[in-house]
């Protein structure tokens, strides 16, 4: 197997795995990294379907400008689908598609991606016109949960820039960029990983927000409602899904050489 | 350099790095460690400050049982202290000395840990005596904070637990457990740092329930009142904190091999 090849981004993947991979990756590590990569797929859907399952039965569901209280429940929505639901499965990927073109994988990365831009863009307007479209207004960034949003939209905007401009533009002339394309990618896992930790902070901040000004006194403090009860389990399963999708990251791929040198030759 | 030696545990570490190593750390990958290294011990300390200068300032500072809502205030301050400023400089340690003898840098890394779990239980006690002796008595572990917070103290003391027993205790018969000793690295390295980032998740939801709770209506949502943008301020800086250490962290360390591998050789 040349280095070309494997620069060329068109080569079956389990073809050229290296001898020393097959072995390096014991059948106990397999199982490990399978039962890591369920379990993720498992607390990114879970966030989801909760997020869905509270806004229907406890917030009345969804609306549009005509009522911006009811507006604003497609930010949640939108966030977690965006950050948690789309992210997440496009950064497992990588590791889950061991039997597609490199390409495919690159392609279906990035167009998962674009679905998470496109739910965040959304779900970022839906909480303006909610603060804008009601008299007297509400104020626009004033908290911690709006801070912390801002700089994680803002990671997630330079990550997608970066990353279309350097992997997918590079390749018009392949050859000359392999080099610098390989030396950016660990630093692209780590600030994607980065990023998607940095939206669960966030979202478990905006759930606390939301659960405060919904559930005054022993509504939230006495669970006198059963919505105090869904909105903690749906912020510890976002941070489950952080804990679960960065080991899960951690450990060295098992198609590819055993260690993070891969990333130095197998782009 | 044998193996032996390395394991051994006592070679003073600047001498045996690999000539490949000394290679390897280009002058600019050098900079950029101490850069984030700096960066990194910047946030740790500033964080620290603030919720000093913010209890301080504006919340009266700190008192025993004789005044509940003011021994609170200890609960944040030594979170802050525990969680972010020793675990995170102990983490940083070993990246950081390069000069001492390996042996050196695991007590001291113990031993700030050790730090961090007197501050997080004296923590955890001002936050319960805080709800039960006041009258009517406040409700235990309703939130999404007290939730997440159970789980970050749990991972962190298992952690501590596995890594003392493993670490030191295993020491006294060196040669039998050095190879189980290295292959529990890179859990270990990967648990410390999803621990810390939860422990920055948790507290940024604190800072949230705090604000809200302290500066209602326009007092939070108009900065009626500065304590509003130190609040945001500290939450920031401790997000910070965590996006730079998982940064710092994540790049191989320049005094040994210079990829992951290193753990499988060098512990
Ligand atoms: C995970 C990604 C999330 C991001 C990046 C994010 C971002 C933001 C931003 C930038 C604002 C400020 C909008 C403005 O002031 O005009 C905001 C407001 C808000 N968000 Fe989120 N959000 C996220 C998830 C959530 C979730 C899951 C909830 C749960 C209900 C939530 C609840 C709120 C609330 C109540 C507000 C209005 C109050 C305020 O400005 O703090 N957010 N969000
Ligand atoms: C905000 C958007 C993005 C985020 C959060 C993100 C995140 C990530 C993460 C976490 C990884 C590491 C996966 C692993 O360890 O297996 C990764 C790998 C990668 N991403 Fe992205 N990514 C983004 C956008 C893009 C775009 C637009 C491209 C363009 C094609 C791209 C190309 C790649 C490539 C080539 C890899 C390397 C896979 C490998 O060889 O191991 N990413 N990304
Ligand atoms: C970073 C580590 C932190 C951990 C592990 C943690 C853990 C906890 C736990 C377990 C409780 C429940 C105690 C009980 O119900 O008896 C609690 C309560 C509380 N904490 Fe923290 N905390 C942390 C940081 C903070 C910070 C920085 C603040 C900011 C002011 C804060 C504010 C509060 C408040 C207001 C409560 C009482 C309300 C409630 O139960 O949610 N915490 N914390
Ligand atoms: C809750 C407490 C602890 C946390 C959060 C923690 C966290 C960490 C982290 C993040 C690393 C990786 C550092 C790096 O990448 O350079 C590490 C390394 C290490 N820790 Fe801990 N640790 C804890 C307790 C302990 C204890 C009690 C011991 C016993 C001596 C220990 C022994 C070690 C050793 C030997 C390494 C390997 C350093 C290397 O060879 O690179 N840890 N720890």
């Amino acid at each position: 197997m040349s280095d070309e090849t494997e620069l060329a981004d068109d080569s079956p993947n389990e073809e050229d795995v290296p001898e020393k991979t097959k072995e390096g990756a014991s059948m106990g590590a397999k199982i490990g990294f399978v039962f890591s990569m369920v379990l993720t797929s498992i607390f990114l859907v879970a966030s989801l379907v909760l997020v869905l399952f509270w806004v229907f039965m406890y917030r009345g569901g969804y609306a549009w400008q005509e009522n911006p209280p009811k507006e604003f429940n497609w930010h949640p929505t939108l966030m977690v689908a965006g950050f948690i639901f789309f992210s997440g499965f496009s950064m497992l990927f990588y590791r889950m598609m061991t039997c597609c073109r490199k390409i495919y994988v690159k392609l279906l990365h990035t167009i998962f991606h674009a679905f998470a831009i496109a739910c965040i863009a959304i779900g970022f307007l839906t909480v303006w016109d909610s603060h804008e479209l009601v008299n007297p207004k509400i104020p626009n960034f004033y908290s911690l949960h709006s801070w912390l949003g801002l700089t994680t939209m803002g990671l997630f905007a330079i990550q997608f820039v970066v990353g279309f401009f350097s992997f997918l533009i590079l390749l018009c002339c392949e050859g000359a960029t392999a080099a610098c394309r390989a030396s950016l990618v660990p630093t692209h896992a780590t600030f994607g990983l980065i990023t998607f930790v940095m939206a669960a902070a966030t979202a478990v901040t905006g759930l606390t927000e939301k659960a405060l000004f919904e559930l005054k006194g022993p509504l939230y403090s006495e669970w006198k409602s059963n919505e105090a009860i869904i909105i903690n389990v749906l912020g510890v399963v976002i941070a489950a899904a952080a804990i679960s999708i960065t080991f899960t990251l951690s450990v060295p791929s098992i198609r590819k050489a055993p260690m993070r040198m891969t990333y130095h030759t197998d782009l």
